[in-house]
């Protein structure tokens, strides 16, 4: 294979000059393909869909975890659904007060193959606070009898093996496994192309029946369709932008590559166009 | 035709479906190109490369405008540099109080072909208080006796007929040709991939050295290279956000798809490694 191609809509592609093909196997669950690329380094893709790569991942990783931790400083037990890849615990494990990660993925064999394949973002899953869930996100939240500061949801599409994540009685399972003060992440797709446009209305609308907070902020993620990504922020207490305790970015200790203090207002002022979709009936 | 294929790195390929192709012609300047598709509309493209398209033509256009009219309400005279699509003449001619436009296109043809296939673009080449010049943008920058308010250069890429509007000695004729109150708007290319983040920084600091106020602001283009798109602010005197006038936005008198109040604040938010990038050596 020279070129791996991404339909982004029936009419829009996108592609990306192989290197190499590192790994390919189908597991029960879904089609998992590692390769090598001249322009983006080593991605994962599963089920043909790009879901993560050495050039642009850190601007995911980093928008899926800094914003919550910069809301509420405190947080100590986190909960992630899905995240195989691992980038969601690495930008975790930085921060020194989280007392305990749990880790729900569908699919042991995206650990094992990151831990492989993408050791820049599977980093974390040595570290001795994380516990690791081979299971299905939705069932778990559902049962767990423990509370959370933080739920972060890091799933693929609403279509395939984790529709599941994207229903209106999960967010409730969430809210129930989160505590007062507690914060769902959720990637929430994109705003541009019909079929993410709809599933961001979509899990806006039920999530927002639940959580009194409930906000959708962006950033620039080129290898997603369109490049303009979203995800979701909810919580029961926490406005994101008045609460920001701008300060504590100043002190978090690392450094980021995308995400700063302007960064973070600036992902909430959303265009228009996209404002206008979240709030149409 | 079945698809059009645009190459934003040897390495990354972008393709649009083609319903037809509406014209095509080879002008002493260039290859103009003009289709229909099924997820963009109609689009343009000089030279191979996709300039202009139906879907997302909005959000340049808008993002080119109306911040350096929202910092300075009192603009009255104009100068367009390229745009021969008509888009940015669209949205300036909305603003009651300009007084005159002038358009400098280097392609007689391209402002032809978007009057006759783009008529949502090309709408403001009617209006009275513009006047057209079918030359080469720099050397009438460098001719010229008249002021202006704000200078848009609404160009191309560095390489190919327009380069010369990305050189030291253009952002100096700029500078002399613009009154006391000046802004000089410029598209800025991209920071993601290698080729336009270079160009990006050369233009960065080529205006730097040249306006007292120079910054760079960002808009989601999802049609441009990696969706990331950029536009240089340049002024003798104003800061685009400390001079914001808000309560202008909101008596604008028409409506905007993308930009508002937040946005342009937030569009001057850059992700940290762009940041370093314009600030490295």
């Amino acid at each position: 294979m020279d070129w791996f191609k991404e339909a982004w809509t029936e009419n829009i592609h996108f592609a990306v000059k192989i290197k190499s093909v590192l790994h390919s196997e189908k597991t029960s669950i879904q089609q998992i393909d590692l390769y090598d690329s001249f322009e983006l380094g080593r991605f994962l893709a599963l089920d043909g869909l790009m879901i993560t790569n050495e050039k642009d991942e850190f601007i995911y990783h980093e928008m899926i975890t800094h914003p919550a931790l910069s809301v509420n400083p405190y947080i100590k037990h986190v909960l992630i659904i899905g995240g195989g890849d691992g980038g969601t615990l690495r930008e975790l494990v930085k921060y020194p007060k989280i007392e305990t990660i749990e880790v729900v993925e569908l699919d042991y064999r995206v650990v094992e193959l990151s831990k492989t394949y993408l050791p820049s973002l599977s980093s974390g899953f040595i570290d001795p606070r994380v516990s690791m869930f081979y299971q299905d996100g939705a069932s778990f939240v559902k049962d767990t009898e423990r509370k959370y500061d933080l739920i972060i949801v890091d799933s693929t599409d609403p279509i395939g093996p984790e529709a599941g994540l994207f229903t209106q009685s999960f967010y409730h399972d969430c809210f129930r496994a989160l505590t007062e003060s507690g914060i769902l992440i959720n990637q929430h797709e994109s705003p541009y192309f019909e079929k993410e446009s709809k599933e961001m209305k979509e899990a806006h609308d039920r999530i927002s029946k639940v959580f009194p907070f409930s906000k959708v902020y962006q950033a620039f993620i080129p290898t997603y369709p369109s490049g303009h990504w979203l995800f979701g922020f909810a919580s029961k207490k926490f406005d994101p932008v008045i609460e920001l305790k701008s300060s504590y970015i100043e002190r978090l200790g690392f450094e980021t590559k995308y995400y700063n203090k302007e960064i973070h207002v600036a992902s909430f002022a959303l265009p228009t166009y996209v404002k206008k979709r979240l709030m149409s009936k």
